[in-house]
C-alpha cells in the first residue's frame, strides 16, 4: 500500500484528537440525559423520496448502489436509497414508524454521523457528527418545552471546553406578526429578504424590501429597526414595543421569546450567552415559532454551530400530526477547526494513567499482576512492550503522556544473584513530570482524579502557534 | 407521511433496546480502556480499490454517489468511493496514512458501523456495530500482545449481561505444522476441507482430504483426530504429541496456542470460556498465528460473534510492514437476536431516576427548581409535562419505568386560600413500586445505586416468552 492521502471533505482524528472528541460527546450526552433524554440511533441510509421531500437539499445526497447488483440481477432491490444529510429527517421517520411504543412528549438525543455530497470548504464536511436534541408531542406540544430545548442545549455547550458561545434566538410567529402588523403582505418575502443582512449592507437590504417585498421606505425602514433589537435579556419587548407595530400574532411571540430568555438566564453566563436576537430566522427551514443559531467567538465565519427551533408538524401519518421542538449542534463544525488551529488537545494520547515497567521477560507475569491489580480499581494502565533500560521505558511514557511509571519490586523470595535482598523491594511509582518516587501498594495506590483520564487542554491561539512551532523544532532536532 | 416500514438488513432500536446497547458498548470500551487502548474512528468511506484488494468481499460493497453529480459536471470528483465492510481496512489504511504520528506498538479500539450490500438473512445485516480491537507494531510485534488480546477480549465479554460465550483459541503455525509434518504437501487445501467440519460429517471430510488434499487415509484420519481435539486449559499439547507428528512450526504452534490459554486462565469462567479448539481455522482469512472464535450459548447457529487473530502484515507502506493481532466483536450480530427475544431489556425507557409532578403550569418554576438540584448531584430527572391529577403523573411515570415522583411542598409562604399553611409542607418523594412516600430534600436525597440508571433486565427464554404474552393480553386489555 503507497501512503494514502487524507480524503477531502472527510476528516479524521489522531488519537489525542478524538479524546477530545469522545470527552465533549461525553459531556453532552451526560447533560442530555440528566434532562430524560433518550438515545436514539437510526439506520444511515433513507429511501431517497424520503431524503428527497425536501427539495433543496437534494442535491446533497449521496445514493447508495450495491457494486454487483447488476450482476446479481437484483438492481432494484436496493434502488432508492441514499445516506441521511441530517438526523432530523431519519427521526421524523422513526416516530412516525414506531409512534405506538413511543410515550409522548418524547424526549431524545441522537449524536451520528451525516453525510452531504457538497464541495468541500472551510467549515462545511461531506462526513461530519451532529448532536441533536428534540422533544416530540402527539398532535400537540406545550409551549413550555421550547424554554426547556433552549435550556437543555445551553447547559449541555456550557460544559464544553470551547470558546465562549452565544446562543442567540428569536420566534417567527414575533417577526412575522411584526411585519403584518405594519402591512407587509408578503410575510415569506420579507423574511427572506432581511435573512440577507448577514452578506449585505442596511441599505440594500431595504431597498430590496421595498423592490422585492412590496414595503413602503417607512415599513423598510421599521423591519431594519426591528432587526437591529439585540438584548441579553427580556428588554427587548419594551423596544419592540416603542416602535408602534401592533398584531395578536406579534404579542405572542414577544411572549414567547421573552419566556425563552428569561428561562435560560440562569445557565445564561461566561460560557455560554443567551441573547434574543431579533434578526435570526432560519431562512428556508420549516420553523414555526422559535428559532435559535450560535456563534462560536473567534470563529464568527463558520456561521451558525448549533441551530432549530420549534415546528409545527415534524411529521404525519394521516392519522396524527407530531410537532416538535429541537436544536442541532454541529459537533465536526466545532471542533474540527478548533482542532486543526491546534486550540484544544488531549493530555495524553492513551487512556492510560500507568506504565508498568518490566524487569526482563521472564518477570512479565509480575508486571500483569500490577497492572491487573490497579486495573481492578478503575486506574487505566498498561504493561511496557520490552524489558528495555528504564530510562527507556520512562521515555516511551513520556512520549505517550503517561504520567505514571510503576516499576515492581522484588518479590521477597531472594533470587539467587541477590542474596541480600531476602525481605524484598517494595514497589515503586514514580510520577515522571515531578520525578517524585515512592513506595506504593498496587492495591492502594490512587492517581489524583485529573490524572485518572486524558485531559482536555485549551491553550490560546497565541499559545498554540507557540506550541506548534516548538513541535516542529523538536522534530527538527530529532532528526 | 404513510406509515413507512421497517428496511430489511438495517436493524434499528427502541429506546429501551438502545439503552441495552450502550451499556454493553459502555462495558466493552471501559475495559478497553482500562487496558491502555485509544479510540480510533474512521471515515465511513474509502477508494474501492482499497476496499476491492480483498476480492471476496468486493460483491459486498456498497458503492456512494452523488445524486447531482452528472449535473454539476464533476461525476468524477468522487468517483470510486465506497462504504467500509468492516473496521480492518479502514484502520490499516489509517495506521499507514498516521504512521508517523503513532506510537508503536499502538493499542486502538473501534466502535463503528459498517455496512455490507448482502442479501438479509437471519443474522446478517446489511449494516451493523462491530468493537474491534487490535494492536499493531512497527516492522515486529511480539508474541505476547496475542496473549493480551485475548484476554482483554475476553475480560471485556465477560462483563455483558448476555448468554455464556465461548471464546475458541487456535494457532494456524500449529495446524499447518502438523499438517506439514505429516506429509500433507498442499497445507491450505488441507485447511480449506478441515474448515467444512462444520457443515459436513466427518466421513465426508476424510474422503474430501484425499480426493482434494492429496493426503492417504492415514493421514487425513491424523487430520481429523487433530481437529477432534479441545481443551479448556494446556492438554491439548499432550494430546497433539500423542499422535506424533513432528515439526518446529508445530512445536511453535503448540507453545503460542498454550501460552493463549494459560494468559486467559485467570479469565476464563462463567461468563466466558477460552478453550483451545484445533479445529478453528478462519477458512480464508489471513491470519498467521493465533485464530479466536466465539459461540453464545444458546445462539451457536448465529455462528461466531467475535472472531480475529494474528496477521504478520496489516499493512506495509514500502519502507515499512505493520504486524498485528486483534478481534472484532459483532455488537449487532450478538445483539439484535437477543433483543429481538425479548432476552435483555432495559429497566426504563428514558434515563430520568425521578419525574417532578406539577402542582399547576403557575408552580412550574418551582417543579424545575427541584429537578435542577437534582440534576446538580447527577441524578436524571425530567418535569412533568402537564399539571394533572397526580394519579394520572404516577401513571406517566410507570409508563416509562421511573422509578421515583417527587411532589413539591408548598413554599411555606401560605398563599391566601390556604391560611392554615404557614409553615409549609415539606418536598416528598415516592417509590412508585413499593409505594413508599418520605420526606425528601432535594438537596440531599439521593436514590439507591441501582436506580441512578437505567438496568440491564436479563430474562430466561422461558420468562421473555411469558413477558411477550402478558404485554400482548395488557395492550388488549387497555384497547
Amino acid at each position: 500500500m503507497s501512503r494514502p492521502a487524507a480524503m477531502s471533505g472527510f476528516p479524521e482524528f489522531l488519537p489525542a484528537q478524538r479524546t477530545v472528541e469522545l470527552a465533549v460527546i461525553d459531556a453532552l450526552t451526560r447533560t442530555f440525559e440528566l434532562h430524560g433524554f433518550a438515545s436514539v440511533e437510526t439506520r444511515a441510509v433513507e429511501p431517497l423520496e424520503q431524503l428527497l421531500s425536501k427539495g433543496e437539499t437534494s442535491k446533497e445526497v449521496y445514493v447508495l448502489r450495491r457494486l454487483q447488483a447488476d450482476r446479481d440481477g437484483d438492481g432494484g432491490s436496493d434502488a432508492g436509497i441514499g445516506l441521511h444529510f441530517d438526523l432530523t429527517v431519519p427521526f421524523a421517520r422513526y416516530v412516525v414508524e414506531n409512534a405506538g411504543k413511543l410515550e409522548f412528549p418524547f424526549r431524545r438525543y441522537q449524536v451520528q454521523k451525516v453525510w452531504r455530497g457538497e464541495r468541500p470548504q472551510e467549515g462545511r464536511y461531506r462526513e461530519f457528527t451532529q448532536a441533536d436534541i428534540d422533544i416530540v408531542g402527539r398532535d400537540t406540544l406545550a409551549f413550555h418545552h421550547d424554554v426547556e430545548v433552549a435550556r437543555v442545549m445551553a447547559e449541555a455547550m456550557a460544559a464544553l471546553p470551547v470558546p465562549r458561545l452565544t446562543l442567540q434566538v428569536n420566534n417567527r410567529r414575533l417577526i412575522q406578526g411584526f411585519y403584518a402588523g405594519l402591512g407587509a403582505t408578503d410575510l415569506d418575502a420579507v423574511m427572506r429578504v432581511i435573512d440577507k443582512l448577514d452578506k449585505l449592507p442596511a441599505d440594500a437590504v431595504a431597498k430590496m424590501l421595498v423592490a422585492e417585498a412590496g414595503l413602503t421606505d417607512d415599513q423598510a425602514s421599521l423591519c431594519l429597526q426591528l432587526a437591529e433589537i439585540r438584548t441579553p435579556d427580556t428588554s427587548f419587548v419594551e423596544r419592540v414595543r416603542a416602535l408602534g407595530v401592533e398584531s395578536s400574532l406579534l404579542d405572542q411571540g414577544l411572549a414567547e421569546l421573552a419566556a425563552v430568555v428569561e428561562g435560560c438566564a440562569s445557565v445564561s453566563g461566561d460560557r455560554v450567552q443567551v441573547v434574543a436576537d431579533l434578526r435570526i430566522a432560519r431562512g428556508l427551514d420549516y420553523y414555526t415559532g422559535t428559532v435559535f443559531e450560535t456563534l462560536m467567538e473567534g470563529f464568527e465565519g463558520l456561521g451558525s454551530i448549533c441551530s432549530g427551533g420549534r415546528y409545527d408538524a415534524l411529521a404525519t401519518d394521516g392519522r396524527a400530526t407530531y410537532p416538535g421542538v429541537g436544536i442541532s449542534l454541529g459537533v465536526s463544525r466545532m471542533l474540527v477547526p478548533l482542532l486543526a488551529a491546534g486550540r484544544m488537545t488531549a493530555s495524553r494520547s492513551v487512556p492510560s494513567a500507568v506504565l508498568v515497567a518490566l524487569v526482563d521477560e521472564e518477570s512479565r507475569d509480575r508486571s500483569d499482576d500490577v497492572a491487573n491489580r490497579l486495573r481492578a480499581r478503575g486506574i487505566p494502565t498498561e504493561v511496557a512492550a520490552a524489558p528495555q533500560k528504564f530510562g527507556k521505558q520512562i521515555r516511551t511514557a513520556e512520549r505517550r503522556g503517561i504520567p505514571f511509571v510503576w516499576f515492581p519490586g522484588s518479590t521477597g523470595s531472594g533470587g539467587p544473584g541477590d542474596p541480600g535482598d531476602t525481605e524484598g523491594r517494595a514497589d515503586q511509582v514514580k510520577d515522571i513530570r515531578s520525578g517524585d518516587q515512592v513506595d506504593a501498594d498496587p492495591d492502594t495506590w490512587t492517581p489524583p482524579t485529573d490524572d485518572l483520564r486524558p485531559q482536555v487542554v485549551v491553550s490560546t491561539l497565541r499559545q498554540a502557534q507557540d506550541d506548534a512551532s516548538s513541535t516542529t523544532r523538536n522534530k527538527e532536532q530529532q532528526q
